[in-house]
């Protein structure tokens, strides 16, 4: 399979589907908005909803589906979030108990889908701008840190925002935090520069999340909002059923970057 | 009483709360964003968070409480949305039952209410940057026309936009444009300039509310989304019971007009 004839989200989608696909999602129809994938009963729909309408940085909604519905119909009409991702994971009573490569056994009617912006949109926007992104070059993951930046809690939601971290220099920060800014719903702007023992971080090269990676003399770390943050919350409230994708196993919009920018 | 004595939000709101100010809040506490409201039972919560979720340019969220709870604890820590608005609105089954100055007898404990932005932050920046908002010149309610845009619906709530007008040279279009884009949660840049039919609106000296304004000969009108969307739609769901405040009679929240800034 020649991963690179994915050029639309629609064909990524397709494969996944068909279980050709069940790999991971970075690099594949580039252009497309890729997003975080959050499965929850309706009873919790409502406090979560609100969870990310209150941390924004964080989890920028690009899309909800209708209860029961596994269709994100304002972003892939015709798409399904039970078979369209490469891989799942499934949690009971906050334990990972599964990864399936489709959810078609496990849907229920009260199921509702949130569909979370991701830092690939940004990242496309900065590669294209020719400013460094550490973590492709090094073809690792990127690093990624829980802060004492506590999220604005929402029913049973809390704890603290997770970041994630780009080395640059000075200058290059300013032209990204410009970039980025323009794409509130892909993250938007840095949240900290410069000291990672300001915002509770006491290790810079021992992430928590992903792979430590290399910071130049002439550089500091850079920190954004992760879409990591909801899946910690959400590990961390113990829900007696929830779903997610398998890490780097997105789902892929019909949504194209420019879409994303705040215009 | 003088009204220019209210300087800051949490005055303006203790007023409204010893029963002191009954009148609208247009020109109070200026540099405080004020917001809609709109109060619903949480079996209604959902949809119409996701409703506002999926419309933001005329619904942008700014708080939204916890269930039962009336304090907006984001926007306006301390505060009481069933006391600290002037006057409000109570309708059963869509039909307008009362106009109370307090909603200390009606409130229950499945109630949430939703804080949503509002043009006044925006027509302030235009003022700033010496742009006309004509229907302050003329001492008017500002033009609102019900479109042939359809909001994206959510669960039973649908139905078309309705939007302001303010009339503008083409450059100072432009001007404006980039000012109010700098404001995504008041309503953001313009949603359309130019002939008024071709958003479905046949007569613009009859807007469906408020109050016709000029049009100069060198001018185009110019529209915005408008923050009567939501009562609109709500109205057109004839819930069971649901309450706003009077129009006009807005909630003063402690955030600075910049605050809403897109930063």
């Amino acid at each position: 399979m020649n991963l690179e004839s994915f050029t639309t989200a629609a064909a990524v989608r397709h494969a996944a589907r068909s279980g050709e696909l069940t790999g991971p999602t970075p690099g594949l129809a580039m252009g497309y908005v890729q997003a975080n994938l959050v499965i929850l009963p309706k009873d919790d729909a409502f406090d979560f909803l609100l969870f990310c309408q209150r941390n924004p940085r964080p989890c920028p909604l690009l899309d909800v589906t209708e209860v029961g519905s596994p269709e994100p119909r304002t972003i892939a009409p015709g798409a399904d979030i039970r078979t369209d991702l490469p891989a799942y994971r499934v949690f009971r009573d906050g334990q990972l108990v599964d990864e399936p490569t489709n959810l078609l056994g496990l849907w229920r009617d009260d199921l509702v889908g949130f569909l979370i912006g991701c830092s690939f949109t940004f990242e496309n926007a900065l590669l294209a701008a020719d400013l460094p992104v550490r973590h492709i070059e090094e073809c690792r993951n990127v690093p990624m840190y829980r802060t004492n930046i506590a999220c604005k809690p929402a029913g049973r939601f809390h704890g603290p925002m997770v970041v994630s971290m780009r080395p640059m220099t000075p200058s290059q920060t300013v032209r990204a935090t410009t970039i980025c800014s323009r794409f509130p719903r892909a993250h938007g702007a840095p949240i900290h520069f410069g000291n990672p023992e300001s915002i509770g971080i006491p290790r810079i090269d021992q992430p928590d999340f992903g792979d430590s990676v290399q910071i130049r003399p002439d550089e500091i770390p850079v920190f954004w909002a992760c879409g990591v943050t909801p899946q910690a919350v959400i590990m961390e409230a113990k829900l007696p059923f929830v779903m997610t994708h398998k890490p780097g196993h997105m789902f892929l919009t019909d949504l194209r970057d420019h879409e994303l920018e705040n215009l």
